[in-house]
């Protein structure tokens, strides 16, 4: 076993096999049992490593015209904050939607003022034509940004960032990737898909725990947005301005969540950086369809589109079989799965990300076909 | 000793004279060493028990109309999260600032679309009088909510919220509580004060740790905000009603810090409730008070209108006396205290809440006085 492997979880905690909050190493718990100071110079060293430890699993540099900035609250504030903060006060968002998540960002577009959200959708199990795109951008120049979905954990689908990216900077739009559940967990290019920003989460494939999300961004389109923030708590730009003017948060910030994050990103380290981490979650998710398929389940997604995040399941029509009872049976066994969430099909869902390895795949796969055995023999 | 204070502290950590993050209870961070689902069952239960205790601790109950209701991030997105939901679509907002954290509150109303706001503004060593927020309510009936900090941590000053509770109720308007720093830690008849809508923190006087915030308000107020959301996530009735649906946070929540937070309210109960928590803290405020005034230093706020949260004192003008050198000796001794906030005065501050005792505010003195003496001697 690797330094990594060793690291041990929480004794007597259920598996969690879901998108987040996830299964984490015990020594990323433990690094939360200390008390510090919001302002204390301790814990804007914390700050200061977080924040550069960001860039560096971005792969971009404070030199290179990036900045990493936390944010206190979940996901859904952290990507409400670069919507309210970096929009134009009049200006058109096209949101790409094939998924919950996508809908999610068009809600809160419709909430803030002198935003016009567009939505570009198509259904849970395809994804997004550029040159659609393409021609949406070209159609109308007052559309500022496009965002979409990185990883869509509504069905599991991974989003062509890359493509898209090619197309926004083409038509000089900005370009906002909701990354919530996939930064850290695949492998992309950050430069080359042309992300202006980049929303995150602690609680992700980082494998800290909730807290507080992140942006990541290009620091000249942040620069460019000064005036325009729509909300206080949930302004970008002058959070940056106050880490570099004093290295402290503006307000009351997690200090727990992020002692806990430090130590995650030098757990990631460990573990050989987002290669490595990425690559235990595909073989995850490959060892979890493989032995799925081999029990007679079917996959939602297409395989050339699937992610190593997540995975959709569709509930079979077996007699005797009822998710409900399935989900508790294995609950029972210390294993916690997902419901469904695409929506036209009953489905499920399981997650690869968090502390799992391939051996919690097999066993999670072992009482599965244990269930089922026990499900037909009580019908 | 009771068997409240036989519970340890961080071994290792500095003692936090702040106004938060505070020094908490070893046992309140062993909680966080859980990972759970955020849709489990055994979460839904711990979403259910916190609930419940804010209630108590408020000293109000559903039945009487009142609920509590969590929201992610800090403090200050708490506060927005009350303004950008239950102000009507135009909407004057009256805000009494007597310090840092009132003119926050004006700057949070000032990016919010279709709200006015008005500041009724006093010096910082003093407090509002009641007949003249009657005359400002009574000749602006636009003005639908008046807004006021309880505990101003900017200097600590204790705002008269039952009176101008009073006030606000006669005229049939809204009314705002600020209480971060003080709800858990004074004694007050929330219903008594006539309180629609109350904001605090998870890392205040619960002795919990940061990660979210919670409004305490009257069911009946918040239900007419209907529609008036200018933000998704920060709508608090919506929150409201998704707990009530299926018991959940509508987006990832801080997990470890909820789990903390049932901890320590377990042990504000074991401690004997907000009658004991009080008055440790205003023991605490005694003790540092008296022996700062025998050292020579001054308080700032009036006496009859200090809180027993924070207190500020003037910096002296001993030869010698240098604040940052005063701070930095202090912390050498892992004696953490607080920088001053007062405009048109050179002030510190020392707080008195979180796991704190008398023997801690006696330790502190006694280095602050050696501290002084060695100053002295190298002068």
């Amino acid at each position: 076993m690797t330094a990594f492997e060793q690291l041990p979880r929480s004794p007597h905690d259920k598996l969690l096999f879901t998108p987040g909050p996830l299964t984490t190493s015990m020594t990323v718990k433990r690094a939360m049992l200390r008390d510090l100071g919001a302002r204390d110079h301790e814990f804007r060293r914390v700050i200061a490593e977080v924040r550069e430890g960001l860039l560096e699993v971005a792969g971009v540099s404070r030199a290179d015209g990036y900045e990493a900035i936390p944010m206190q609250g979940c996901g859904t504030m952290g990507l409400e904050a670069v919507l309210a903060s970096a929009l134009p006060p009049q200006a058109k968002l096209l949101v790409l939607i094939n998924g919950a998540y996508g809908e999610r960002i068009l809600r809160i577009a419709q909430r803030l003022s002198g935003v016009e959200p567009l939505a570009y959708r198509v259904p849970e199990d395809q994804t997004f034509d550029p040159q659609e795109v393409e021609r949406q951008l070209a159609a109308d120049p007052a559309i500022a940004m496009l965002v979409v979905v990185h990883c869509e954990t509504t069905s599991g689908i991974l989003n062509p960032i890359a493509d898209l990216g090619q197309v926004v900077r083409r038509h000089g739009r900005r370009f906002l990737v909701d990354s919530m559940s996939a930064f850290g967990g695949v492998e992309f290019d950050f430069r080359g898909c042309g992300i202006d920003y980049l929303v995150s989460s602690a609680n992700k494939c980082i494998e800290g725990v909730p807290g507080f999300s992140f942006v990541l961004c290009r620091r000249e389109a942040l620069e460019q947005s000064d005036g325009w923030a729509r909300s206080l708590s949930l302004d970008v730009l002058a959070q940056l301005l106050g880490f570099e003017a004093d290295g402290q948060f503006l307000y009351t910030p997690p200090t727990h969540a992020l002692l806990a994050f430090r130590q995650a990103l030098a757990e990631l380290k460990l573990e050989g950086g987002v290669p490595a981490r990425a690559a235990r979650y595909a073989r995850n998710q490959r060892v979890l369809v493989e032995g799925m398929r081999a029990l007679g389940f079917q996959t939602f997604v297409p395989d050339a589109l699937q992610s190593p995040i997540i995975t959709t399941f569709r509930n079979p029509d077996w007699p005797g079989f009822d998710f409900s009872r399935f989900y508790d049976d294995l609950e029972d066994r210390g294993l916690v799965i997902y419901g469904g969430k695409v929506l036209h099909e009953s489905t499920f869902r399981i997650g690869t990300i968090g502390r799992l390895f391939e051996a919690d795949l097999r066993a999670l796969l072992s009482a599965i076909e244990q269930t089922l055995e026990r499900h037909r023999r009580t019908l």
